[in-house]
């Protein structure tokens, strides 16, 4: 058996996509700029975050199905469909996003970042420099 | 105030790595070839997990602290002290690792990966191709 494990939000996005439908599939192919907004208690981890700096942004995607294990990839019914883990699809037994994306400001507890695909509330597990 | 949310392990590393000092700090420093062991429940989201993709590997530090925002880099105590999310360091609020590996091999639940520095028994929550 296989112990579950907790994972707290550090802070949430807060962004002009609201609509997971409208949200591209990847940041590259053009998301929004957006704020992360932290929680005060983490806000001594971003010493270093700074601006031009490559991040990744791990979120939880709270609006994605856990009990999904194959995908027509890219929601396109025509696209034979393969397991969730050799896709990006949200929806799989651990919902966590990945999200490169570049620091533009930081502002205390406020980073505003280029190209998030996230949605506006969508919480955030961790940042990570690119490497 | 913010909700918690529960990762559950999908399988586990199988490595001749089991001291955390010893294992190297990114992968490209050169981890050691290692086994994915799959839980039997999610094999089927592995279909198009193939040799050769290059895949990023989430798993869990389960050895982590999760109380500390603050570290030297690299262990070093001649780094200044920086926020975690600039650096990769395991000890984090959610110790989430990534790691970029190349399939070589799938045997049903056991995928066989080059240059993994998780330790034995590490936990793996997701896995993802590269874009």
């Amino acid at each position: 058996m296989q112990a579950d494990f907790s994972v707290t939000p550090i802070g949430r996005v807060e962004s002009s996509l609201t609509d997971p439908a409208e949200a591209p599939k990847q940041g590259h192919e053009g998301g929004p700029d957006a704020w992360l907004v932290f929680e005060t208690g983490v806000v001594e981890g971003l010493d270093g975050v700074v601006p031009g700096a490559r991040v990744i942004v791990l979120t939880w995607l709270d609006r994605a199905r856990r009990d999904v294990l194959r995908v027509h990839p890219r929601d396109d019914l025509t696209n034979p469909q393969r397991g969730v883990f050799s896709t990006r699809s949200a929806d799989r037994p651990n919902p966590i996003g990945l999200h490169e994306v570049e620091v533009q400001s930081v502002d205390g507890e406020r980073v505003r970042v280029s190209d998030l695909e996230a949605v506006d509330g969508t919480p955030i597990l961790d940042v990570k420099p690119v490497i």
